[in-house]
């Protein structure tokens, strides 16, 4: 049944001035050789275990069989747990080779929301076998000692069940994805994400704008602004707003060629109301 | 004669601190595993068109075969064309295993000036071809539901010409690259790019400036400076500004260990015009 | 005896703005396309050699077998040397296939403190063999004409005394690592970096504080601040400064979720004195 992995997906808040990213692979390297890393991003704001967890999200259906490594963890040397948690079942809640992947990081709710996505956890493990892990000096930097370990021995041959004592995965810290509210006529979200683009991603869907129209009314920071209700931002003008769905099916706040979040002071966080314009 | 690929060269203005990058490469690996992914860069300034067509022309005769990806795509979603291009010839016209690329990007000149460092487009086809692509909620990110397939297919062994329909390559979107003026006794040129460092490239070579003696002076911003012709950092003293040839054969303005650009206020395409000392 | 590498490990002054880190990667894999390329960083300050040395010397216990290539090179296209030294040998001295390393730069002090961290240099190269270098139009890109090309031919399997004439390794420029002073009871250390998350490594190990218990005063800047002694981050209390060993075994001054660099206005460099509280 264990299936070898030789992907290792690597998301964290490590940056790339320091060196963190480039050891942790050395790490992986030197266990599995063959393996294959993928960085998905290191540039999450240090400790934001919150864009962390929404940008495994936006990922993990892209990902295919192979280890996710994530890495945020302010509290990396307390007493936080650090985890790999297997997912991975076909539409009839099978297991499923094709998608089976583990993700491994520490258990604050980092990894939750791409664990749902991904159908679940089947099992998890805390990573708690010092055999599959190297000695430190100092315990801050888990990805090299812990993190990167596991996902190279996962690759070379180990099955999960050796790295450490299996938990319930109903133990596990949960994800906080804010949900939108329905008010009456609006509906209240809050941005999610704000990409380099300056489209600022909303936590409401295109379901909940259909019966407003293509006039809408956006309020955000005590501004009332217009807003066009788009389909590509070609079809906007210079300066105006747009709502758009967005590549990953959810609402944005765009301009054409030009920072929405920059025009309207919106960052991560934000609350943001829609309505039929009057 | 339809050579597998294995390399894909990747270049885009998608920043690393969003999971554009770890994404499109995601999509690459679920279609061709085997396929090398080297990345030119992703920091081009958003939408800055020019800025990436230099640096893919800067790069092409570095690059073997394989497959050549450039997104700085500003009409993303709207109709304007996503294209592959079919480069590679011997020095007889010939078509050349050893020199066969492909360039995949949107049809905005982005492509155009390393297409023509490669020789010119032997062939070229619009992406239209649904099969190859993934389906997408929104418009906006060609790169994971459009580009990236389309090079991830190549590299599989599927032939250009199943990618989409046929298109003449002289239709493509011209690059613009500027030519310098000679104008009596002076060459008026323009800075192409600024390094990290930064040198500021001109568009003069070294045979414009020939006849000038090593003694120069340099106008820029009503600003005039005097500047020497060396050969390298090195011949210069502390603070001097000089005109050497840079690692692509052009001339750039230059300081030793110090950013000239910044003592001159120089950024990409401001007017630098180049004389001979009096 | 000539092993084949198949590994390159890249640290640099590049940055990833511009090309230049992709376009070194693409030399490699034309000559040697089935290495495998894995940064480090290129985010060492332009022309900082002393981040770049202290950089490389943290990493190298963590490098397998390979060609490390470093480039921070402020006199590139000077007469400065451009060198490979190869390192590596088992706890008796003899010869280590398992440990064979060669490092490749600049001889300016970038490579000396990880060459001797590996156990100092039993061979070194001048990089004078122009057969296995690319001809250039400007001497500023080393790092593609000379250093890249090295590094791959070394993995291609030509061997490190083709490279280039044989140096005496004692001829190789020192690294300057700053060693801390013990005054009556307090010993004088120095800021050797400052990571993203603000964290300040000294050169002071944890020996040197042996005796001074849990309860430390820090001095630095003409500020005096009392420090505890952590094993961890969270046994700090919030804007309370800490002493802790760090991943490398030194002594660092940290926050808990803050930059401890940034509380106390710390870059590399700064001196600091650490002293049992009265």
């Amino acid at each position: 049944m264990a299936a070898e992995f030789d992907t290792v997906w690597f998301l964290s808040d490590y940056g790339l001035a320091d060196e963190f990213v480039g050891v942790v692979k050395a790490v992986i390297h030197a266990f599995a050789p063959s393996a294959k890393v993928i960085d998905l991003t290191h540039q999450i704001a240090p400790y934001d275990t919150r864009a962390g967890a929404l940008t495994l999200a936006r990922c993990i259906q892209y990902l295919g069989p192979g280890v996710v490594v994530g890495i945020v963890d302010p509290g990396v040397g307390s007493d936080r747990r650090a985890v790999a948690v297997e997912v991975g079942e076909d539409a009839n809640g099978a297991e499923s080779a094709e998608s089976r992947r583990v993700l491994i990081g520490p258990d604050n709710g980092l990894l939750a929301p791409a664990v749902a996505m991904a159908g679940g956890a089947r099992r998890a493990v805390a990573l708690t076998n010092r055999d599959y892990q190297l000695d430190a000096p100092g315990p801050t930097f888990a990805g090299r000692d812990i993190f990167g370990p596991a996902a190279a021995h996962l690759c070379a041959g180990v099955d999960l069940a050796d790295l450490g004592e299996e938990v319930d995965p109903l133990s596990l810290i949960p994800g906080v994805v804010p949900l939108p509210r329905q008010e009456d006529e609006r509906v209240a979200g809050e941005v999610l994400w704000v990409d380099r683009f300056g489209n600022a991603q909303l936590n409401v869907g295109p379901e909940e704008l259909a019966s407003m129209g293509d006039h809408l009314t956006l309020r955000c920071h005590e501004q009332t602004r217009s807003a066009a209700l788009v389909g590509s931002y070609s079809d906007l003008k210079a300066g105006q707003i747009g709502l758009m769905v967005d590549a990953y099916g959810l609402m944005a706040v765009v301009q054409q060629r030009r920072s929405a979040a920059e025009e309207l002071g919106l960052v991560a966080g934000d609350s943001v109301t829609v309505e039929a314009a009057v």
